[in-house]
């Protein structure tokens, strides 16, 4: 069963007999408002770890290097263990949340490039925004590193926006971490779900993402459905096999 | 006379005969966590003026382009005319204020290279700390303007530490503001007084700038005066003729 070692507001990491090797849990709590909104949604937990699993392996048959070994079960999947770099590596296609009230710009406006920011991952902070110039400052991750990192999540936007929009959904943004190997070479860790980025159905409009649950929009176990649903119609059943 | 163009919180700006000339004047007004801290310092606008031409002078002469033309009064400039492009510059040497706040890191903490930080001039949005990712999609400045801003910041901050530094002051941080000349042409604009930097005696460690209204500890007045005498023995006084 191995021992676990972190649980966070959406998985649990717990060791495996291969020290290089963690499993994760993947929960069905909900939350937002870094934590304060929180709830139980049956069945999120499986979702997630379907769909991340699905975009993991189709990042990896491109090219991408990932964290991801295998699927174990409906909720759980084995990874390679890194040590994260605390940042959150967000882009931006079109305007949305905070964002839009951070600069007053109308959710939905589109960027002419993809807009790139980065978070300080540090609960005791609440997550502060940061820029490349303090990142080297204190040392967080070096320039080589941020160029990679950047270098990836670009290479991300270029293969999920148009995978997601040929099941009709537009990819708002979304929001990478990375982590070290003992070699130091950094790898994509953590998960690509829509519990860290936007999807808008580009016919109806409709949410397609946590903001179902962070706006109280409706039912976020069927929107997720629906989106896995798309997802396995697209890249094949057989890809969660 | 001229007019009245802009009424700010420590200067109120007006037009000349030659319309890219613009009249400074230095009021007695200090504020504070944006305007809602405020209050009325006797001589304030004329140790800001005096300061900030000193500081002014200093940098044209060591081939800085500036918007300064010359002193008119104890509390008035005469500036080239720009469009503000609407960024605060700010310079970080060592970690104070928000920066410490902001990461959880001791006032006073030296940065092994300065740590260079933008913020979005509105006051509507409470200036937001804004990245070029962000400037560049928001059209708010060229990446060619940026990087000129940056190349100045540096050599001001070359040229201003060892000044101060020669007069018994630490340069903290501070803040500059740019604009265009109708051609296009970018230059330093604004002003450089203890209202906009921070300044600590190397020997007291007392603060000689505004965290002395920010935070209470004393005579605004007395600690400018003391900043102006000191620079006018190192620069001259007949500078401020
Ligand atoms: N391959 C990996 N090796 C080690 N840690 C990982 C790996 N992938 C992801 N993690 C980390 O494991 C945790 C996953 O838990 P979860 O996503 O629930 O965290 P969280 O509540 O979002 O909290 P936070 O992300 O702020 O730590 C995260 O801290 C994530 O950075
Ligand atoms: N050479 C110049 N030409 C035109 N405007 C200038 C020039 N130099 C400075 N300014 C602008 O004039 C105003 C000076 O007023 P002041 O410093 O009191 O403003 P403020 O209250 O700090 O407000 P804010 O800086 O947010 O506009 C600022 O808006 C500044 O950007
Ligand atoms: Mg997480
Ligand atoms: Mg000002």
């Amino acid at each position: 069963m191995g021992k676990m070692i972190y649980a966070g507001k959406a998985k649990q990491m717990w060791t495996t007999e291969d020290e290089d090797v963690l499993r994760v849990v993947y929960t069905n709590q909900a939350t937002a408002l870094n934590g304060k909104k929180k709830t139980e949604v049956e069945g999120k937990g499986r979702l997630n770890n379907l769909i991340s699993t699905l975009i993991f392996k189709y990042l990896n048959a491109q090219g991408v290097n990932t964290h991801f070994i295998k699927t174990i079960s409906n909720d759980e999947e084995l990874v390679r263990k890194v040590q994260i770099i605390p940042l959150e590596m967000v882009t931006r296609n079109v305007a949305a949340g905070h964002f839009s009230t951070r600069f007053n710009v109308k959710e939905g406006t589109k960027f002419a490039a993809p807009i790139e920011e980065s978070y300080f991952k540090s609960d005791e902070l609440d997550d502060p925004f940061i820029n490349n110039s303090q990142i080297f400052g204190l040392k967080i991750a070096t320039e080589k590193e941020i160029e990679y990192m950047w270098q990836v999540s670009r290479k991300v936007d270029q293969l999920l926006t148009p995978l997601f929009a040929s099941i009709d959904l537009q990819l708002v943004d979304y929001k990478l971490e990375f982590g070290r190997l003992k070699d130091g070479t950094v790898i994509l860790a953590d998960e690509f779900s829509p519990d860290n980025c936007r999807l808008w159905d580009t016919k109806s409009k409709q949410h397609m993402d946590k903001d179902v649950f962070r706006r109280s929009l409706g039912d976020l176990t069927a929107v997720y459905q629906e989106v896995l649903n798309r997802l396995e119609a697209k890249l094949g059943k057989e890809a969660n096999k």
